[in-house]
């Protein structure tokens, strides 16, 4: 029954007992941003365990309004637990999660080590919640940040109008390289901020110094047309993400689908501009009424009286949103469009978190 | 004669005679950087004359090391006056441009006001110089910032592979919007760095007051995905200049234009995202070959080793900087690149001055 996680040892026909939960990376920025997603949400889980690295160990966060303490990531941590969030690097989610698994735990993870394992559904709930279901290996992963923050929408489109090619751009907020992208944003606005810097060659440069943190070039000021690590025939890993995510949630292979991963100097939500292509022609009203109708996502277009999405707007909240909804001038079966989601939040946490409910569901089911 | 110019005035057959230059909207913020171009520039020129509205009227500036007064917009500024570069408002342009001519000048005009007139060249001289020839008006158009962020490195893809589409997203600078662009992008960050603002759904509005500036939005850990004003079917003005220029320059009237032009928090330096389609098969070999060579164009394409355009690094100075070229993966006749360019250089004086010095060339032409 190791495939299907611990469905044989939690009681079915509905008896009521919970099941456990555990969160492993509960430090982190996504972590920290889970815990306060799990004390929001309607509470389905008995037991949350928090788990994280030997280092955390030992410390207390809250969590559904109670203080619970750390446990670090051992073998023990899996005793009994139902189902276990994972929000950690790579290469310790593809040695600990099968760990998990064969403790009888459903894994949620939320790192790129699985995604795209044949074995190992890629899920978004408001698109294929069904794929959950099927999960041979006892994993399911929760798709890239940036993938996450278009695709709710691009799910409703499709679903109406057959997608055919995306090219997107995209607007990747400090957050999405983790808490130490945000400190060096901080760092780096606090260097340039009040100066006369930033018109100059280089002067931007000189101000933040050696220290780029995660970034491979300075943030404030700028933008850094570089995310994720090089790639064959100069892709970085993260475009092709955006490519191979896109084509697996949608069910897509053949799809289309170029990227040009850019970061930005916003703390958290990435916004994307899409240009979309589909088998049949669109309108701006049909798409309007879609997107209007779609669950998880919130239509914001009316740009002549300032209504647009922005992150300043998005971060915080649930929903993916979109606006400057536009067809094509040379082409019927296309639409521009600007998203933006909470990279932290849908991009991460939330989408994670709603993953693990419908394995709840299905593990409580009469 | 008038269409001409003042070609007649001119001493034709070399005999040395400099012509006389005005630059009218001296004191803004195109005009400011314009001063110190005719300043590290080749100096063809005689007089030079500074010409601003009545309130700038009187205030002294530096140009080619002289302290030069500026003298108040009128008919008679314009007396003697061979060449006449306009950076001014729209309405501006529309009043004086005609005036300028009837008086004997040849008008280089950066306002959008004669772009897309069919007697009013659009020139970018690596591009299309010759067009600077035919100007039924005396009036020749310098192409919007965002264009000519682009237009060099595409022109020289399009006179090898035939250029069918573009789809750009841009990352537009503060200074597009002018000098008050600036001011508020500057006054914003001093109202969010050194806090904790930004993480929130409406810190940063709350944060940074009810004075947007030009921007119709926060700008400072924001993007808007707003420039312009409304045209017809949520296009916003900005947009739509993309499209029709870009189609302009290049001689290409079908040519299938798609932009969604982005402000982010950078001061200058205008950056796009472009997929562009051709008639013909790309490789990335042939496009890097080509853009090496291209006057106007720096290649900056080592990603692995941080080698990428940024605004940072492409401030101040004058040529097209591009980089992150690719071919799609899925279309052999496609390419993704990302270019950066000064929009207050090439993407405003230093274009301005360009076309200045071909017709100062050929007005001298022996």
């Amino acid at each position: 029954m190791t495939g299907a996680g611990s469905a044989a040892r939690v009681p079915s026909g509905g008896t009521g007992r919970r099941p456990t939960l555990a969160v492993v990376g509960a430090t982190g920025a996504v972590g920290t941003v889970l815990l306060g997603i799990l004390s929001q949400r309607a509470d389905v889980w008995g037991e949350v365990r928090l788990v994280a690295s030997a280092r955390s160990a030992g410390r207390k966060l809250i969590v559904r309004g109670a203080e619970t303490e750390v446990v670090a990531l051992s073998e023990e941590a899996f005793e009994g637990v139902d189902v276990a969030m994972f929000d950690v690097p790579d290469e310790v989610a593809a040695q600990w999660a099968p760990v998990a698994v064969a403790k009888g735990a459903v894994v949620v993870d939320n790192s790129g080590a699985f995604r795209m394992d044949p074995d190992v559904p890629l899920v978004v709930p408001e698109v294929n919640a069904h794929a959950a279901r099927v999960r041979p290996r006892g994993i399911i992963s929760n798709p890239n940040c940036t993938t996450l923050s278009m695709i709710v929408a691009m799910g409703a489109l499709h679903a109406e109008f057959g997608l055919s090619e995306l090219i997107v751009a995209s607007y990747q907020a400090a957050s999405g390289a983790g808490q130490a992208g945000v400190a060096t944003l901080r760092a780096q606005l606090a260097a340039v901020a009040g100066t006369d810097l930033g018109e100059k060659p280089g002067d931007v440069r000189r101000a933040v110094g050696d220290d780029l943190g995660p970034f491979p070039a300075p943030l404030a000021l700028n933008v850094v047309p570089w995310a994720g690590s090089p790639r064959e025939a100069g892709w970085s890993s993260e475009e092709l993400k955006v490519r191979d995510e896109s084509r697996k949630i949608l069910g897509l292979p053949e799809l289309r689908v170029s990227a040009t991963c850019v970061r930005v100097p916003v703390l958290t939500t990435h916004s994307l501009a899409v240009h979309a292509r589909f088998e049949n022609e669109v309108t701006v009203e049909q798409a309007h009424e879609i997107l209007a109708n779609a669950p998880g996502v919130v239509l914001v277009d009316d740009p002549g009286e300032g209504e647009f999405p922005t992150p300043a707007d998005a971060v915080g909240t649930d929903p993916t949103w979109v606006g400057r909804v536009r067809r094509s001038l040379d082409d019927p079966n296309a639409l521009e469009l600007f998203v933006c989601g909470d990279n932290l939040r849908k991009g991460a946490a939330l989408n994670t978190a709603q993953i693990a409910e419908v394995v709840a569901a299905e593990l409580t089911a009469p």
